[in-house]
């Protein structure tokens, strides 16, 4: 049993309650506990050492990772977060400045977007450090953009460039959430998600959620300078194109609008982010299934991103 | 450095903003976010498979104790509990059947207070089997009973019995959310946590928080029946005595109110809840030191609870 069917039979039969609105299956939980015009967002989400970080990575950054991938899905969801409570699981033989370093980390990025860290847990984990990060935050009333509402027709688009993360951006990525605020707030988005698995997965969750398919464009993918390099560097390595597809760990968003809505988009954000691309990568399809279009032809995505336990 | 020592360290200068009522240091964060008159509590716990359970422990009981631990800082603070999210680090070589049957003894406990598990994050942890788990709940605005309220000449309760959790308790407790809300709404509670790491260590952080000392009776303590039976069983086990006040793992609420209230206190707890001990243990003195006084008179308290990395 791999990742995603672990979790399928895992959230078949969970416990629910009125206040659930958006539940497992999507980037935050949405509940409504009585904000008035808000929803709260609720998240949880961890780093392990040997799995989503080395022994060698500066502690700082692993701290700015464990927050900056709830942030990403808060983002996701066009919220604002709120608040943040840490599990950080330690070895018995832990240097404590390495992990003040961690939480140097996670308070700088709190603190750049207003999080408070309410709370934490440590305890023992005696082979390697792991951190739980869990975030609470808000959106307005019925606005969360969420990955079922995709049509068919929409224009697919991803932000800044995908592939190669490994090369450093997945310890130092920013969260997206002012570029998902301006994006709720100024065009008529239908769908969003957060790339953390790879552009072929996590396009495939908002494909399953809004019971749609795509069609990409292989030529419009942005394929990172890293992604481009690391193949040039060893023949062994993934060719740049399945690279960005399939590495993950991007923290990029990827949103669809209307096709009408495509040019105008790119107008917007041009104006608003000149620094940061923002790139139309294909269109949402009748039925269920994935595929890209280059010089050959139109063919099904075989790639699949990232999954634990495969 | 010992874990105390760690959060102290790392509790110093952690990020805030204005929605933060009472950041870290008590059962649970207490936020005002905008909820009318209530306030938002959140907390995080975790559990460590060699650390908290052993491989042997059944899985239901893994996952009521995974989520019992954070309802008990629910109860802590005389809050309601509303929603779950979950973080789970699982060995390569995991079994589903297992991992279903730590969901059903989480969705379980879930169920009775009306909990819904609304998110989790699966990810690999590979020498061991750990749970972190987020709670969201609320609390009238104001009505949080905190660890800084005790004061001088207060007598100081303790629900149930102590000691010996780990003989089975500590598996299949009940959090005392119930008895928590009856005690906040019906009696003058000046201060509760719950007792998690041992009576000697939780009553002190009451007494810390709050700035004042404690007599407690020796012979009042309340000592659980697992705790007589081990040290019978076992000449190198701790006596009674000390298995109460050391042991941890008890998740009974320890709280005081005035001293003139302690006889009234009792009457209405005894018709409310007939079967659930609750017992008077000693009382609140000015100054910061913890006494207990038996036959030979009045002596400094030794004892000190569970702590990780010791």
């Amino acid at each position: 049993m791999n990742e995603i069917e672990l979790i399928q039979t895992l959230t078949r039969s969970l416990p629910t309650n009125k206040s659930v609105v958006v539940g497992p299956g999507d980037d935050c939980a949405v509940l409504d506990v009585g904000l008035g015009d808000r929803f709260l967002l609720f998240k949880t989400d961890a780093i392990v050492q040997g799995v989503h970080f080395t022994r060698a990575a500066p502690p700082e950054k692993i701290g700015h990772k464990a927050l900056g991938r709830c942030l990403s899905d808060i983002a996701a969801m066009a919220g604002t977060a709120t608040a943040a409570v840490v599990t950080i699981g330690l070895p018995q033989n832990f240097v404590a400045g390495f992990v003040e370093k961690i939480y140097a980390g996670m308070g700088a990025l709190a603190r750049r977007y207003e999080v408070a860290i309410v709370g934490g847990e440590t305890t023992a984990n005696p082979e390697r450090i792991l951190i739980s990060v869990a975030l609470i935050g808000y959106v307005g009333r019925g606005k969360a953009l969420l990955r079922s509402g995709a049509e068919v027709g929409d224009a697919i688009f991803v932000t800044g460039e995908l592939g190669g993360s490994l090369a450093g951006k997945h310890l130092d990525f920013e969260p997206r959430l002012r570029e998902a605020q301006f994006l709720a707030q100024n065009l008529p988005v239908h769908s969003m998600i957060d790339l953390s698995d790879g552009l072929a997965t996590d396009l495939r969750h908002v494909l399953k959620a809004s019971r749609v398919g795509a069609e990409l464009l292989s030529t419009s993918i942005p394929i990172s300078r890293e992604a481009r390099q690391a193949s040039k560097a060893e023949s062994s390595a993934k060719p740049p194109l399945l690279a960005a597809l399939t590495d993950g760990e991007d923290f990029e968003l990827l949103f669809t609008v209307a096709g009408k809505e495509a040019v105008p988009t790119l107008d917007a954000w041009k104006k608003r982010f000149p620094k940061l691309p923002l790139t139309c990568i294909g269109k949402i399809t009748a039925g269920d299934n994935v595929t890209i279009r280059d010089k050959q032809g139109v063919r099904p995505l075989a790639a699949h991103g990232y999954a634990h336990f495969e």
